[in-house]
């Protein structure tokens, strides 16, 4: 082990230049391929037709082809009779290939024609080449049909094929060589349980290799291999040596006494940047082999991504000389306040929501292990590296994960979670993709601090009132006095000790909480499962500092189960089906209402009434029920304030 | 031949309700495949995780495990000294397992080591879990992962491996079978040359198979089939009978005696739909046979393409149950009137740039058998059914069909047209991809109007002043006098006689144009080559009367070469490079200057900036001047105004 020493660090902007300007013209090569598979693909060079289109003149209606000239005179007091038996108009079809002696179309609709089509009459004449598609109408031969560098659509093919493209020359898509390295690395395929301590599930490489697909590239996956520095040094060699245009390592990339990344790029080529100022994605190495690029990404999965994001993804779209968009930018007021570390760039995953006429930018949690907060993002938050963060409420340029209409009907939920809400969120999604229900959970108190800050569409709360064993109303009326909510119940759910298979300690009571060597969790000031634990601490003249692990809090009932799990205690207080979810044992305490508070002006939109309908239904109720330690007997119901 | 009758015309609207409730729960059915082969698919129910991660506590940072409680007490005023040779605390590196006795990583950086590593003194005590990634901190196994009717993006696919998800249940997708119908198209295969008079290259079936694909389908393409009715019958039959879950029968979908596709479904199935109100895109089917939904698109292109669009795309979203975000919708002022028929709902392809503030949207030409009008556009304008049309100068709401930004740095150019334009727009591609030159051809006092209304980023002009054998200034000083406009010179370029190889009429002067069975060509009113002629007709004393075809005008310089060279006209007046390309001969009549004329405000800003240093390139003018008919030896140089 030893202090990280990055040699070599730069901001983004700069690790960008010195890297992309070292490999600007590093396109693949070109390739000749048949029109009809270069969908996506990216043009070489121009692209100029070689057949006009239509090639012909031919008939753009249905009718008779005519000379124009002998239609001239007709109207309506002197109708004109073509003799088409005589040659004199000839009947056509739209597309059909004019006669060489006409040089116009009269619609059918404009002709009347004797019982055998002999002759037609017309009542007003036409002009030279009127509803005529004339030769090179849509395509001139040698005319330029794309631009270098252009990408192609499925219409471009049409264009393509209708020029007499049958081939067409592109840009190869670069290759791309990952390298999955860590002794700590198993692949799933080998783990028919989670994996044993000190071992991690190989994932970043599938999720590269998908990001570099989507950025035009072919991608090989290598093998694991272990934090042998020999047995590196010898991939990153081969793959260097093989058609990749670009090597990625996979991590190593850090400066620890394991990370060998650095050391094997310095051995072999140049380090051009050992770590950016970025947060997530550090620890990143850009390097050079034998002209190659060469990138070590570090290994926590967002770093990882981020890293991919901001500077290999760039890169492979200049090797194929394509235009990458950069994402859409919303202004969104800030949900929390967001201190960041000056001197480094971060990059926070954001949940974003319309609430009115505003967005809303919930942030996510920060760690960089947690793939999760990635995944339910659809947008990102960039501190700047000059700034020391943002302040709760501030206005803040987003950058969109998600199309903007989707944005837009994200229905931000907040305050106490409960599983039933992830329930309701996958109903709703099969009900209508376009309504996604996006959580964070804050604890019941945290919810009506949202609610009255105007950050969330639902707050889910179960706050007991000791004094009359009412729910919610009277923190409603206390908090939220000011404000027009509804409160819709969403289930009553069995609180109680959440204990290992077996409750090995024999926990019955809230009394057993005090037994010498019984170690509790518990939950977050602020949450309805912490108040219910104080309430009936109180009641039971039981002393909290009596309890060992009083003072250590998670945020939600899973995370209780998780701890009761890993053996780290021995008791938690949580809902029923957390405990049934992991398999432990669960003693219940007592019944609670778990309510949905909801701001009168979002009762009203069709969001919301989609989601009243979809817990109304019987569907919805029995699967809640069927998850355990619930009742639906008053779901959907509204809770009178008053 | 008969009179068109759809027998059962609906508004898009209402075709799209009758068509999709009639299949809404058309899901193509589901499969398990490997979760890293996942990306881009849609799960077909709730995805939970069958593992916590991460699966173990573990280091978070590299430093010292240790029990918090060990720590407690340590400060500036009394440092702590830590037994690591007693197993008090113990080295470990970042994702390690923390030993089952520890509870907290202190950072390296913190603490103080001796020389042998067997103590490490530090001055600030840790708190239990401080820098320890805990079990489930990531995912809690049960969880839900994604919801029903997720789309997998590659971070996804990472979060499905740490999940312990090693396959994943999704919506199959859904087969598409396309028949491409009509006896007179071939396969581009077959063409070795242009095709003959009334044979047309197949290119419909490339590009629908392109959009379904790109909307998660699977595509199947039969062979051509001539206009059989029997024939056809058969394969709609063939199809329907197949795995397909929806099949397009390309084209015949009209009510002509050759559109056989509405009697086919009538016989087999049932029409739901028989003539919708879009232009293009009217003469489309909309059936069932067996249950399956059977579509008959248009013929032309761009009717196919935007009735496949509005019709049976958002179908295919709906059988995997996938969200489909509707185009980017930007507000943009119209450059010229659009006429419309009430009634109709009718699709107009646009060139759309920012000119200042505001975006700007250029219509081009209406034709839906002109596929280049749908590759050339960026954006599409929607008029309404009861609208009779726009007005220029009125802002009215884009869709895009290419990203924001790019629509951004869209160049607008407008005016004369020549084929060195194209030649820029490929080299200034090749220089950043961001700049697309998007040019529509007007004339070059058209072009001058559109400066004069704020239309265009660039004006090409060759007006000849008859007066004093100046070209643009007097114009410029004339209609625009009060703008700040800057003219820069692209090319010197030969004008002169356009005529059919060999010259078979002999024109050598202008005096040549009167001879009787001479048929000319002429250019629009208001272009630099149309003044040219009245110019040169006055200086010899002609009458325009006396020539064949005077009255009768094309647009572009490959239009007036094409008539000439389908044999339509004898001899049209245009430039050397588009007689060269097509083959033809070229009798030269002048030389004249062809200048960019740019507004002050536009000449000022990068992309302008970008578009001279590259006129500028001894490469693109050698490259212009090889095409021939060009001197660029006044190339990039302002003319004075004054």
């Amino acid at each position: 082990m030893q202090r990280k020493i990055y040699l070599n660090m730069h901001s983004r902007e700069e690790a960008q230049q010195l890297f992309w300007s070292r490999f600007s013209n590093h396109c693949p090569g070109e390739e000749t391929i048949p029109s009809h598979l270069a969908c996506g693909r990216v043009t070489a060079g121009p692209v100029h037709a070689r057949f006009s289109s239509p090639s012909f003149h031919s008939a753009a209606m249905d009718g008779l082809a005519v000379r124009a000239e002998d239609t001239f005179g007709a109207s309506d007091d002197a109708p004109l009779t073509l003799r088409i038996d005589a040659g004199e108009a000839v009947m056509i079809n739209t597309g059909y290939p004019l006669p060489a002696d006409k040089n116009a179309v009269i619609m059918i609709e404009n002709v009347l024609l004797d019982e055998d089509g002999a002759t037609g009459v017309i009542r007003a004449p036409v002009y030279p080449w009127q509803h005529v598609r004339k030769v090179g109408e849509d395509i001139v031969a040698t005319e330029l049909l794309f631009p270098t560098g252009h990408q192609l659509r499925p219409a471009d093919l049409g264009a393509l094929l209708t020029g007499g493209c049958a081939a067409v020359r592109v840009r190869k898509r670069p290759k791309v060589a990952i390298i999955p390295t860590g002794s700590e690395l198993v692949r799933l395929e080998d783990c028919p349980d989670a994996p044993p301590a000190g071992k991690t599930v190989e994932s970043n490489a599938t999720v590269l290799a998908g990001l570099a697909r989507q950025a035009g590239a072919e991608v090989e996956i290598t093998p694991i291999i272990s934090d042998d520095f020999a047995s590196i040094t010898r991939h990153v060699q081969a793959m260097v040596a093989s058609d990749a245009d670009l090597v990625i390592v996979n991590a190593g990339s850090s400066a620890g006494s394991a990370d060998y990344t650095v050391r094997i790029i310095e051995q072999l080529g140049e380090t051009l940047v050992h770590g950016v100022t970025i947060m997530p994605g550090k620890p990143t190495i850009l390097g050079v082999i034998d002209n190659k690029p060469v990138v070590g990404l570090p290994g926590y999965p967002v770093s990882a991504i981020i890293a991919m994001e901001q500077l290999v993804l760039p890169l492979l779209a200049r090797m194929q000389g394509v235009y990458m968009p950069p994402p859409t930018a919303i202004r969104a007021v800030l949900a929390k306040d967001l201190p960041s570390r000056a001197g480094i760039e971060e990059f926070r995953r954001m949940i974003v929501g319309r609430i009115g006429v505003d967005f809303v930018a919930v942030p996510l949690k920060q760690g960089a292990g947690a793939i999760t907060t990635l995944t339910r993002a659809n947008a990102i938050l960039r501190i700047d590296a000059s700034s020391e963060g943002e302040i709760h409420g501030r206005e803040v340029d987003i950058d969109l994960l998600a199309p903007l209409p989707q944005v837009e009907r994200t229905m931000l939920c907040t305050g106490s979670h409960d599983l039933c809400l992830d329930v309701l969120g996958d109903f709703l999604r099969q009900q209508d993709p376009a309504y996604p229900l996006a959580s964070t959970h804050v604890g019941s108190l945290g919810g009506i601090m949202a609610l009255k800050q105007g950050m969330c569409h639902i707050a889910g709360s179960h706050l007991l009132d000791p004094t009359d064993g009412s729910y919610n109303t009277s923190y409603v009326r206390k908090h939220l006095a000011d404000r027009d909510i509804r409160i819709v119940t969403l289930v009553h759910r069995a609180q109680g000790f959440i204990v290992p298979k077996g409750n090995p300690k024999g926990i019955a009571s809230i009394r057993d909480l005090t037994t010498d060597g019984v170690r509790f969790i518990n939950r977050q000031a602020g949450s309805g499962t912490r108040v219910l634990l104080d309430f009936e601490l109180s009641r039971n003249d039981l002393d909290p500092d009596a309890i060992s692990g009083y003072d250590q809090d998670e945020y939600t009932h899973m995370a209780v189960a998780v701890a009761v799990l890993s053996g780290k205690v021995d008791v938690g207080l949580g809902i029923k089906s957390a405990a049934k979810a992991l398999g432990l044992d669960f003693v219940p305490l007592i019944e609670e209402r778990y309510d949905l508070l909801i701001p009168g002006a979002v009762f009203e939109t069709e969001m919301m009434q989609t989601v009243l309908r979809v817990i109304a239904t019987p569907l919805f109720q029995q699967t809640v029920e069927a998850m355990g330690g619930y009742s639906t007997r008053e779901t959907g119901q509204l809770v009178q304030l008053d």
